[in-house]
């Protein structure tokens, strides 16, 4: 049995991290905190977890969380780096589903999210859960860096493209749109059903954080330089995430489709589509799928990759369950076997 | 007065095109047709309109549209031509809302609507009825092609860059979404609610009727030869166009605000939003503007271009009517003037 | 020309009001105030209205209002009370959208707001601004309650039963539901479209402020006290009210359609369907009508009444302007002659 | 191993017994039929059962399915009671999700379903598989009558009152809203999401089929006469039914949250939430479960109960498989142990 802490419960991410942990056989949750819902019951928050999880949200105590074997941050940006050195010290594995540990230069960090770095010496050390990318680190690491939604969903999507090597590096496209959780749960006007239902817009076009740690990660599968044009966008629906890639053919032989689906073959979670599909974000709501497929449009030259997850599954609490399953030798799709909610 | 005729009043586009009309002091219903419909009051299908349009369905009768001065065709594609030849030889203007005159090469026409074309000798007189390229044309025109959404909001994206020749023509991307109405108004499972809520996919990447219409529209503009990726997907939501663009520059130091304020000034739909904006289709719904931003992402050499449209009035039945406006001498805005509906 | 001010305009009422009032040919908005967002361009925050309303929000300054004809109050609860003395006694009408003046026993009112009222000797001056009640004295009103949004939809739907006594007032129900704009433009936790989406569900079923205000219309029609259960229900969606509303017959001889027909006739902004009707939300959307249906279900001796309306138009800012139509001699639809957005 | 036969598997309801079968451990689908897909792989018109369900859709042969242990039929009204009768002289048992089998007089069937009833001799051995009232008699059962949607929420909302005669039974009143899955995968221009999002109706008020199978569950509960007016609703939103129900309290003194808790005490799927709750339909999503809150408003005498269920699964595909459980002897929650989807 895996003892099992959250920080920061009262998002999406950790509500989706207790759905999924009810249901896994090796972990129990031994603690979950939350400052200001100090006391309060969970299922108090989250009306579907009454009567399956019986927690009550705790002060955020080291002493607390240094019992359980893995703790997982499901906190804002730049508070899980404060605690994670002492936790690590004293033994307890650590899954960050925030973006502290996913940019290996500590200046790109603080360019980006806005704050020096406050353990800069275990960037080096954390690895990044992507287990399509890096199982096998993964499975002996300490320090997870959960990866963001929008680079899960657009790293696997041109992946296979730049471990080929088989189009132009020099000009990458990832036109991006994802469901209004992925802004959590937090009271804004801007995230407000009157304000973001029946409506649709590209935000963040200047740059948004998520284009370093894509980039970061599809130059290392190139081996080289790129340029990544990234625009997320924002959907008036609750979950999942789309993204169209775009790429230009420098192998114009190339059988697209084999490459794919060799590049998953034995993936429990990524599902290249035969052909001509069209992956749709319900097809994978509430599982830790990615579905992906690919097109050249008439003949062009140009290479269409479409990739869909949900974002608090696989683009967070599932990928993290994933990584954890890794970590402790359990089977890796342990607790992630659902079917999609459809419709 | 100018009398007014639609064929195929039952879809979206119909009723859009009464509820502008209504607005309209100088345009009188003469007549709406409709095969299936015909006996039926217009108010029993589009509960809207009740108690401010009166008609009733009528079969479609030439001799009764003979007697309009203007004739809007709202119907499936291939319909309109097989009447058009008559309506003008006595007399009457048309406006196609379907896509029988919008490609000049009527082997491009069949090859991407499936059958022949019916009168290819027209194709040559149809003026293209985008005001914001041919409106002097348009003044003078006989009969017009009235744009596609998509083609709409991407010609309209795209426009001023190809015009001052500071893109790359070999590689453009749209990547445009639009709500569910641009699919009609017919009983479709594809298009349920259940459905197509709460989820999100592109379609038709393989090649989709638009592409060769936009790219018919941007050659003219760039005078030359082009390669233009266009793949659609459908929002879970009912009305509204966004399309994102991305070309590579040519001339770095072209100052993209200033050429799209000059390429637009003086249009009164098109709003070219200040730096750093974000339009949202909200902005635009119920409105005949086309609210546009441009941007060169962390100055990677990149333009993004964001357009927004309502599907249903820039897009379809309010352009037919700015179309009209010119054709008849009205003030180009006349019944065009109201705000969005926000939220 | 009417001068008009509005105080508190950065919420979803004042937006629409400026909406409304842009298209009013008598009406000149003169100054629009919000002590948090003094400074701000309107358009900034709202931007259907760029290009189209040129205001900046002010500090709302007595000085500046008093020079105004008509002051509309889109404030929260308790604001208006505290500046309309003052207003009225410098010679400047009121209309306010909130609830301070709807309650004419103060007890009552500090009963459901939770506060003392800070002008109660007002409360029997103050017209409740239902025209289709209350026309003649809304004409020399200098200060107008503008009815709250259930209040709206559920009284003009049990008006005629009331007025005309063939129900038991001992026993009404009101089954009401309202579209997410009806709570604001706050950030708030339970508004995000992450919360509310995909989901319905009753709120306040132990009581809601409409309650008692309902009561008071339906006690005056009635002439008698009643029993009026009242339950709102929240829905995903962005506009409308609809009510469902049962009463028992007492009088099972009444010919209910004929009965609704008379009592609403000559009157612009209520519909009454035809028999077995089932009016839509979106059938009104954007205007200021009320459509409404009557039924007795299997001739079973209950009446039930279906009742539709936008709640920002009708159920706000539309049937405000169109008190100050009345009380400004405008002819009672100028400004709201716009056909509803369907689709 | 349970083998089982699903006949008319291309609705919601049939691919959500797929979806929760796919998860029971017991239950092996030996086959599904369709007439107009035969041929066709499930996982093609359901993606979200791709590679996880590997069966064909199969002519609806009897002998196949005779084969089963049990058929499940997901078909339209009329169906199964032309099959039922062979298949259980062939000793294989049925769970109709139709409406075939629920009212037990068969001229009230026909009255309600336009059609005479082909077996009316099996109504009364059919058993009405609503567990909380039939658990035992549904252990033994050959056949069991699947409740309706609108039936399950609003039957266990109001038992509690009427079997324990509290309320009046001459006036009860359920005013039930339900997500637009409950029309079932039919291409209808009324369902389409252009014309029911966004929206907000009642439909059927003149009477609805599931009335008379709500009145005689009732009635065997107020084991007397009762007039029930029941008025359904369709929500813009996918899953779920919220019922609002209303009986006027004869017994004042009543612990009306003790009288609920009481009869639900033991029950695995019927949840009485806390004083007062606000059920919300999503808290049910995708899960078996029926949520219910009681209060009296005001203390006026007027009970109002509110009772949430996912329309497709404890209203349809859900229910049947608690029935199968018990039929079958299999623990009642196996297989419907998720917790909701949320957000």
């Amino acid at each position: 049995m895996t003892r099992v802490g959250i920080v920061g419960g009262t998002g999406y991410t950790g509500s989706e991290l207790l759905r999924l942990l009810a249901r896994h056989p090796g972990a129990q949750v031994a603690a979950i905190t939350s400052r200001g819902e100090a006391g309060t019951a969970v299922a108090d928050l989250f009306p579907h977890l009454r009567g399956r999880v019986d927690l009550r949200f705790r002060e955020p105590d080291p002493g607390l969380l240094a019992e359980c074997d893995l703790v997982f941050f499901a906190t804002p940006n730049g508070t899980a780096m404060r605690l994670v050195p002492e936790l690590l010290g004293r033994g307890v594995k650590v899954i960050d589903l925030a973006a502290d540990f996913r940019l290996k230069d500590p200046a790109e960090w603080e360019r980006w999210y806005g704050m020096p770095h406050a353990c800069p010496d275990l960037l080096a050390e954390a690895v990044y859960g992507l287990p399509e990318l890096h199982r096998e680190q993964i499975r002996g690491a300490r320090l997870i860096a959960n990866p963001g939604c929008y680079p899960t969903a657009t790293t696997l999507g041109l992946l296979p493209l730049l471990e080929a090597g088989v189009v132009d590096p020099s000009w990458l496209i990832a036109d991006a749109k994802s469901g209004v959780s992925g802004a959590g749960r937090k009271g804004e006007v801007g995230m407000l059903m009157a304000e973001v239902g029946e409506s649709f817009k590209a935000y963040a076009v200047a740059g948004h954080r998520h284009q370093p740690e894509i980039r970061q990660n599809l130059m290392a599968a190139a081996q080289g330089p790129l340029r990544l044009t990234f625009v997320p966008h924002l959907l008036p629906m609750i979950r999942g995430i789309e993204a169209t890639l775009y790429a230009r053919l420098t192998d114009r032989d190339c059988d697209l489709q084999a490459l794919f689906e060799r590049r998953y073959a034995g993936e429990a979670f990524v599902d290249v589509l035969p052909p001509r599909s069209h992956p749709e974000t319900r097809s994978v709501r509430g599982t830790n799928l990615c579905r992906i497929a690919v097109a050249e449009p008439l003949g062009d030259g140009v290479v269409v990759v479409q990739s869909v997850i949900d974002n608090l599954v696989k683009g967070a609490a599932g990928q993290a369950l994933q990584n954890m399953n890794l970590m402790f030798g359990y089977a890796e799709s342990t607790g992630l076997e659902d079917l999609a909610l459809l419709p």
